[in-house]
């Protein structure tokens, strides 16, 4: 514990260690070090502690302490986010790791009932070995938790056919500020007895109440599979393709993933097994991923006719479809790597955004045009979930630039970014969350009668202000600063 | 206008009727008496004025004034509400009706802008002559109203595949209690900058806002169907060849709706131009429907597949499948004439509710039971939407009761069914909402942190409580007198 510590914090801190016990209340800096560090890397807070609860009445019993002392409280699951949302600044880190437990499966229901620090791997795993699907699919699904996806509203490859994550939640278990534990576990599919709750806690990113345990939807397995890689000559012709897709496979078209020539060319360049999937190089390609529980359904000639017509008509120039599973993983591949080769190629400047799905390609073209003319040299990775129409609109620093004087331009292409995704009636927050990140420049964008009810919501569930304060919404004067928008 | 108004009163009812119009402040007892009453007819209201604005701005007008004013405001759609929600008590009533334009369709994004006075039936049209399906589909959809379904997240048959009404809406205009209006009109897939206001307003009931407009999902149409009719031994058989149905269609899986043999019995008999469908009588029916937006999917051998298996292991003891539209309408109707047909047939004591999916068949044959030992001859009409496990849970008066002397005892059997739906985890107001009529019944059984949470986001955005005061939740002690519970 540091000198600024103050006597009463200290005390508190002793009691929270007589509860839960000293092994789950640490100070050390060496223990808590990776609790005060945001994925990236790119920011690093500080806390009195750590505290690690076992169950939903220590969370309360941790909540009551801090909220009565005044004292924050952070919340962090797996500690993957991208907004800075579990960057703390003083106060208490409560880690969910702990509340662990799969509560129950029920097949015929189709729902699974999870304690928030189960990761999102083993949530799948089980509905795999119960013949069903947990769809929620992320990059960082091994180490991320599923309170944290649900706190974040986490998007991910699965979001064109089931949804964002709010979508798979039938019920929660939620600690408010005060202590006081909100049992919401019901697993219906129809319940109107009054204000859906659950939905104002998910994506509140642990501002208005702790997620401690959720009910989740599952689906029917795919029992057949379909993966295509296409070329084509830019997004104009990717959306028509989309189209035709949505049209041909309905709800069997399960993935539509977006790759612009520079990032397929800078993946073939970084990663390690990967082959060229297409002979010669078109402007934009797409991995399409068709899917159904019906193990006869013959996805391969639905894929087939639609890209057919589409090559005879000019739309598609190439494609190519998964012969086998591994060849399936090997495109899937493709996409998944796009992220990180780019840090490769140097610095990056990032955008997590949204646009009708109509708009997708008009804006890319628009935005690309607008940053390139505000740049000489500089490379736009325009990629990701196309048919959902958000897009990770992400610049890659010209060749020979330095590095840190291409990420000092952040803020510039933040405005010129996002005031055309605001032109285009999108969103500067598609899939990340709000965080300390963007907290601010939410401000420029968001209609301010939604953000005055925000606060007003805030106020009436954290009066003291004390749940992860400053993110999302800054309820008091001595909210934390908002952390540079990247 | 009546004897008791204040000279205050009458001054806000002329300000309204100068900005609107006075032909649309209407006081006479003959014009505003539609507007008085429930839709059945079991209570009746009184209110002021009933006032209707052409816009949102007149909207806002209105809700200002009478915020001002400390009046209340009841909100009204195509008035077809079932559970009070919508009966004034002095006050004004606000119509919706003339705020009826399609603001724009556009089908790459798959949406709809409508605003709240549009019916349901013109948007389903809209959509269809689009080539596009909105899913919602209820009894009252030539008569209700968008809005109306949005303020009570209207559930109807196309729950199983599409979700209830709120899962199909991406975004809404609401006017807050002071006359705020809040532009949350965005038609994004995600959208992560901050707290998810919209789904507060959906089934709040016209509470805590007045939406007035609204961007809704629409899905590709499905372009073949097939429909069918079976008989089994009972809702345990039901519930076993649901699931084979989803296991085998998947998403194709569009209704599974449960009929016992009671209710069909009641339809064949007093219902016009209707046929036995299948040979023979059967403890329980299921409507079922397969469709998909693929016009060459072969759905009737899916179907044929599954029941085939399912009669082969006595799990069906007999169907039929509809061979034309017409045919598919006439097994549709068997189950659409279900509502009417029971009010020929005396008294019928009715609850909305629902179980888990897993626990739908137990939960039938349980309340089923309790209900008969509570009185003799009393019959059961469980039916409905079985594979949400939603049950409209009806009770059909002994033959030679009389009428008022059974519906005496409407609140002795909602404590019998709905305590048998608290210990199966469910809701005792699935789909119609809570309004005046379970408002005090929700405290037996609603998490009451959950009632807590909802009197303090009531608070918050209608501090002066004049928006339908006294509906969904009491804020204030004058709050108008719950209704009883039918």
């Amino acid at each position: 514990m540091n000198d600024a510590t103050s006597t009463a914090e200290a005390a508190l801190v002793a009691r929270l260690a007589e509860r839960l016990g000293a092994a789950h209340v640490v100070s050390a800096l060496t223990d808590i070090e990776p609790h005060l560090i945001e994925s990236r890397g790119l920011y690093r807070g500080r806390a009195l502690a750590v505290v690690r609860p076992r169950d939903v009445h220590e969370v309360s019993f941790v909540l009551a302490q801090c909220s009565e002392a005044g004292l924050p409280v952070v919340p962090q699951g797996g500690n993957t986010g991208l907004v800075g949302g579990g960057v703390p600044h003083g106060g208490v880190v409560i880690s969910l790791a702990r509340l662990n437990a799969i509560r129950g499966l029920d097949p015929v229901n189709a729902t699974i009932t999870v304690e928030a620090g189960v990761t999102l791997k083993t949530i799948q795993d089980a509905a795999d070995e119960a013949d069903r699907l947990f769809p929620l699919s992320l990059a960082s699904e091994g180490t991320c938790q599923i309170g944290g996806n649900l706190a974040t509203n986490a998007g991910g490859t699965g979001v064109l056919r089931y949804g964002n994550a709010r979508d798979l939640v039938l019920g929660l278990e939620v600690v408010l500020a005060d202590g006081r534990i909100w049992n919401g576990l019901k697993g219906l599919r129809k319940d109107n007895t009054g204000y859906d709750l659950k939905h104002l806690f998910v994506g509140s990113e642990g501002t208005l109440g702790i997620i401690t345990a959720a009910v989740l939807k599952l689906y029917p397995k795919p029992k057949a599979t379909v993966t295509a890689f296409l070329g084509c000559e830019g997004p104009q012709a990717a959306l028509q393709v989309f189209e035709r897709l949505r049209e041909g496979a309905g709800d069997q078209l399960t993935a539509f993933e977006y790759i612009p020539r520079f990032g397929l060319e800078l993946v073939l360049k970084h990663a390690d097994g990967v082959t060229r999937p297409l002979q010669g190089e078109h402007a934009a390609y797409a991995l399409v991923e068709l899917s159904s529980p019906r193990a006869d359904a013959d996805l391969a000639s639905v894929i087939e006719t639609v890209l057919g017509a589409a090559i005879e008509e000019g739309l598609v120039e190439d494609a190519t479809i998964g012969a086998s599973e591994a060849q399936n993983a090997a495109l899937w591949k493709l996409r998944e790597m796009l992220s990180e080769v780019q840090g490769r190629e140097g610095g990056s400047i990032k955008h997590d955004v949204s646009v009708p799905v109509s708009r997708v390609a008009d804006f890319i073209v628009e935005a690309s045009t607008a940053c390139e003319a505000a740049m000489d040299g500089i490379r736009v990775c325009a990629f990701g979930h196309f048919g959902d129409g958000n897009i990770h609109f992400n610049l890659t620093q010209p060749v020979g630039m330095e590095k840190a004087a291409f990420l000092a331009e952040w803020e510039r292409f933040n405005r010129i970014v996002h005031d055309i995704v605001h032109a285009y009636d999108g969103s500067i927050a598609a899939e990340h969350g709000v965080g300390l990140i963007k907290r601010d420049e939410l401000k420029l964008y968001k209609d301010p009668v939604a953000i005055e009810m925000m606060l007003a919501v805030k106020a009436a569930l954290d009066p003291r202000d004390t749940l992860n304060p400053g993110k999302v919404v800054a309820l008091s004067p001595e909210a934390p600063a908002a952390l540079p928008g990247r």
